[in-house]
């Protein structure tokens, strides 16, 4: 039964993507809760809680495969009990004398927390290499282009000049933060959770934390401090990170997608042969995919505000923010995977038009203004050129002459200038540092992919 | 493949309800999708655009248990087109000369937001239903608690009395105010889309508004004024009415949560034989359904802002809202689905503790110190006398002592007081126009039913 | 002291609007809560709870000018309640015989949510003359574009033709509906609360509900069945719809925030001579509003989820969504001031292009696609004609062809057409049903206007 | 003129402090944008841009107090320009060969994103002294009650025994993390921002890259690699973590209102002589600031939210998320400067009652069942054992009978137990591991503490 069309299986390949769908996968998602049971038994075995039998045992059987899911389903509904069910069903598929020591002691939260931090490892793993290959991507294109100039853009009007690789640049550099955020958040995420009723581990006896301690060890996560059953700050970052890096997959897919308009025609989505852009409008190519990440962003934000709000939590365990999250926390993943895969490809195939952005610079001759202000600043006096230029270029702008013309015919701001200098200002962009703010990114990343690991954490 | 909890086979009957999984069902749209395909050709049939036979054919043939999922999802892919896949799949099972009749100049959103209204419809007509059967039960508590004497309480504290009648009635009212809403939406809502490529309709040729016209009334929709692609107020609005509606049930939600806690022990939800509250502490009876329609509604809540961004379009279609909306729009129906549905049948099984509301009001005895104030305001003056009792009051208060105690022993309070005027504040509580304002709030409420049907719209 | 940008005095201009601004400076807030108070003793006087003499004391002195406000703030922060302070300085000001009777019986939130439905019923007063005036230019702009022809774009992408009456027509529709939810939403919002210390209103003894009634005809409100005081979804609604005008507006606003590229300069805001765009590019003239009006609504859209939230309310007063509101309310009506001033004034001086309109449109040969699909569908059937045409035109467009072009150079093409056909479809844009559904826009909104006061409510 | 009432002289208090006003209050910040121009001067003459002489009239010129504001308001509204009346009154009160050098050749967001970058240096150095004086606070409280029992409380109920410096070790913790966030976050923040039209520095010739050094370092700021005109992910994860921060101070402010309960009647925010809870019910005494901290955190979410947003911007430059940060960002920082002083008040003067801890613990003898469990389930087996109480405890609990009487009665639980064990189980709450969690929390929070400077950053 599936009733989302994010689930939908003509649809979720844009809602989702292959390697994040194999870990929230429901079957794959109910094996690593059977895998954190698996750990708790052994760890409870290693501290003489459970007989080292039954943690053998369990280890063995606790297959999803061979749960009756329907039988786990009812009893799921019978108990009103989120993970009865599953215990019952487990205890159908245990040797006898095992049945009793699985989930031993153990809650709800402890499995979704503990799976919650698994999962995080996961995504962030995923996202780790998404960013990081997609600041490669960025990096090469902002090398390639570190000299292509073209218009900048304030306000959706052209402005003075760039380059093609400083806008890369630019973006690049925010990927490098966000994977850097990765890198702090780690030894704050990835943390199990064993806390029990009441998050002091009581029902172990003497040996709770030591069965904490091997517990986390077994599964790779770190141990917290204090229980964290009402400490949702984990999570609420996490996703909060997940929601900035989709914000700044949606910065790049909103550029694309306007400088995609064939009135400008700077930059084009790859062109895929079989791809059908309008069924009513044959000859359209539309910008499906930087569209869609911006649409992937603003889900991603919703779910970021719901997880924050879930930190307000009560007393020793608090389900309104909790399980809010079972929604939430899946959501944001999912739907990153999808920004990420998406937007990553998308970045690959980007086809850049380093002659539209020529013409369009030669077009929008007033783009030099800035320049011509700077020139005139130190004769005139800044504030006097910009009144000045202010009054004989805006009109003129809008009645289609070109710098040029208005140049020539205007003794005042002639007087002022040299004819090499008008020619040099007609010309010639002059794109600043755009060059050497390419190379500062360059290297500051170059630095710090040099002393990082392939894979996180 | 299930990815999202809320989809999983244990876990759905707590994000959405019976009736609308049929609604938003992946086969169910499907065929809810073809039917307006069918529609649409016996509309266009109708006005001579294509030939009766093949509308006919198309009536017949457009059945989802024919379609060939696994191709319509490859196509759709392959095409990169939302609904390419859906139209190449339906050619396949059409006879041959139907083929080229079916989606006949429309698009997708023609489709989809046509299904989106229909949904609305049918959503709509459930939360209808649903409102009013909690508006029955909800107005039977009021009167049956009328005069049901309790505690009032403001921020967290015991204050002036009140009627449990008194507290229902309060939610009956905002009940009623979301039935007005679903009334005088449907005519803004229940809109069909038949626009074509930019909204204009200049495939069909001259009958292009005649066809939008029949393609409506043959789906029970209203016909808009103007192509509303770009224009999503609608929705905007309809899950906003979603969004409160859930947000009503979690604010009874959070009274049943709050006054369940056994120090209070007011209110409880209906027991189950069969509920098991916690695997550790096998004591537990928990106020799930009351937690969990505060999650619901934080989840829906974080919808209506997603559709509300929507709103903000540009040109004739922009996918970055729209395509939003095919995330947000069936979440927020389906979780309010699951609010509608748990909220009404937790409110049916409340148990009304009648014997501790008085025991708890005979607790606090300092509940009837407004009443104190008001009798000494007319001889002390009001404020005066406020600030006398603020005196006297607040520290006995938290020494434990009671309002008889006080008054026993302050001479200038009882010097002001008449044995009878004591004895009766202190024995009967004054629940004021508690019971009034339940009468009023019945009243409105039958004389409104009285006038509407029991199926919307 | 003047901490938020949004308050400074070289901002506010942004922020708000000087009719708003009117309604709550705090000066006249105060007052307003003073003429609360006014009808409330006047009220009480005439049900004989005070004398009429100090009623009459009270209209006459409960002046803010005569306020020492200093006092007030003093004794606000020492007692630590809203509203004590001002009654303490009330009762300086008052005659002794008075002091008594002002504030008798009621609580803060009598005295502030009546003053959100005071300022409910002047936002939405001016709202509604405001989106009445957008809707009257709207329509204006509507019916003279009637039939200028412009490009329709879809994922920012040209595609089929429009005219620009019937873009404008859109926008007025939605106006429209925004209009008759004011209507709709007035008795619901309109509402006084005068509810005491628990809702029942038990201070009054046996006249409470009939002073309140006097109350609130006093005030020009209507009464609710049950007090409001956790009932909140009156001002959730009423935000969520200053919510959704703004984004109209925002989306008008992004409209020609676009269209006024020069690339596309199909739309500009009006010139203002003393304007300056920027102070390093002189020849800039920004889209300064229309990027504002999605500025406005972002902000004024976070409020509506945070009055949203405050509908989950708990027991007989609940401070917390409560006093969200008293931050939120004022913000979401502030901003919306400023975008309905703003925006009218920007649609109202709206320079549109229909020259440059019309040579975008010849530019874009391939706008026809859908039309010569329509043409071929009926000769080779609609999906096949798509297939071709697809094939056929795409690729073209990207290598800059024209759509004359293609048709002369491919024989399958233009052995389907006509001569007379092709240069049709070249040389004269189907507009389809653009005009008439203008006209449909305009009738209607005709008939609702003419029923329709020039006030509200 | 004050419309904002957060801005209110009678309610400022309860929405910011008095020392972020100091950093926001208008003319404050309009003397920090006159020191960064000043920091700009310095930087252009030590490079040779503008003559020396003009640089240090700048700097004895630009005060603030000089300005005439009104003029500086007139010419902001008459330009349309943020910032151009500023300079227009800057030059009006230089000396006349200065004037022409002020503000020369930056942008708007120059100043305000370099202050901006101040502003978190200053509100985060703010944040950081408050988070550690919080930490302190709730370490103190954690070690002092590190063996305080109380009830546990799961869903609103009853659960098993935890000591009240388990709950505060929690905050603690929470608290920590935030600490840590600022600290790793500061590097990414405090980056100033000389870009000038589109980011590429070109008006300053040669030396632009060696002026924005000299900015900067005399600033007290980092520099960026590549401006960040469109990067907000800088201001996106500051506010974050300010609505983080916030949430944590909500989530202990909920706790108290809730304990505050008398009918739970635990924790208790500290008595103001003066204070007055209500002027309608005198006895009442209300968890004011505990409640006020649940709202700021709902107003600085939804800021949180806006910001998120506004990363997703377009070009060189985009005024519709960056003029929402001029709303967004102060109010995020002055709800944050309320939460935190407010917050770290009421934590200080919390009154915590171990004697009706212990009452209420003893009160809720079923708290032990936990303990219970566990013993019975080495005998009987867990799963079997939770079964067996669960049916003997729920309905036990709920007919009022205690854990002794239900233990005395029923001789299949009694026959599995001892009567030592019986005995401890009633009387000795089991608390677990939560003292060696407060050990844990606190030696890792000594840890830290020890290797950080008192200031940020």
């Amino acid at each position: 039964l599936v009733t989302r069309l994010t689930e939908s299986a003509l649809y979720r390949h844009l809602w989702s993507c292959a390697e994040l769908d194999a870990i929230f996968e429901e079957g794959a998602r109910l094996q690593a809760w059977l895998d954190i049971l698996i750990a708790l038994a052994e760890a409870q075995a290693e501290h003489g809680i459970i007989p080292e039998s039954s943690a053998a045992a369990i280890a063995v059987g606790a297959r999803v495969e061979a749960l009756d899911l329907r039988f786990v389903a009812e009893e799921t509904r019978r108990s009103g009990h989120s993970t009865l069910g599953l215990i019952r069903g487990l205890m159908r598929i245990l040797p006898s004398d095992a049945r009793e020591h699985v989930y031993y002691g153990a809650t709800v939260q402890d499995l979704t927390d503990t799976w919650t931090s698994l999962a995080m490892k996961a995504v962030g793993g995923f996202a780790w290499r998404e960013l990081r290959n997609i600041e490669s991507t960025l990096l090469a294109l902002s090398e390639l282009h570190r000299d292509t100039p073209m218009l900048g853009r304030t306000h959706g009007q052209p402005g003075s000049p760039i380059t093609f690789g400083f806008k890369a640049a630019s973006w690049a550099d925010e990927v490098r933060r966000h994977i850097e955020r990765f890198r702090q958040g780690a030894p704050r995420w990835l943390v199990g959770q064993l806390a029990g009723a009441v998050g002091t581990l009581a029902f172990f006896g003497e040996s709770g934390l030591a069965v904490r301690a091997s517990f986390c060890r077994r599964l790779g996560l770190m141990e917290p401090g204090v229980s964290w059953l009402v400490s949702r700050d984990r999570v609420a970052e996490f996703v909060h990170v997940l929601a900035m890096l989709t914000a700044t997959l949606a910065r790049i897919g909103t550029e694309v997608y306007e400088l995609q308009r064939p009135e400008i025609g700077e930059l084009r989505e790859r062109s895929r042969p079989d791809a059908v852009g309008s069924i009513t409008m044959p000859h359209k190519r539309n910008p499906e995919v930087a569209e869609h990440l911006v649409t992937l962003s603003r889900l991603v934000r919703a779910q970021a505000g719901v997880v924050l709000e879930g930190m307000v939590q009560e007393h020793e365990r608090d389900g309104r923010g909790w399980k809010a999250e079972w929604a939430a926390f899946p959501e944001s993943c999912l739907l990153s995977g999808a920004s990420l895969s998406l937007g990553a490809d998308m970045i690959k195939g980007l086809e850049v038009d380093a002659g539209r952005m020529r013409l369009n610079l030669e077009a929008a001759s007033f783009s030099a203004s800035e320049r011509l202000l700077s020139t005139l600043a130190s004769r005139l006096g800044k504030h006097e050129a910009q009144q000045l230029l202010q009054q004989r270029l805006v009109g003129a702008a809008q009645r289609g002459q070109s710098l040029g013309d208005v140049l020539a015919a205007d003794d005042r701001l002639s007087g002022q200038l040299q004819g090499v200098e008008v020619s040099e200002l007609l010309q010639d962009p002059d794109t600043g540092f755009a060059g050497a703010m390419v190379d500062a990114v360059v290297a500051h990343a170059g630095a710090a992919r040099s002393q990082e690991s392939d894979e996180w954490p």
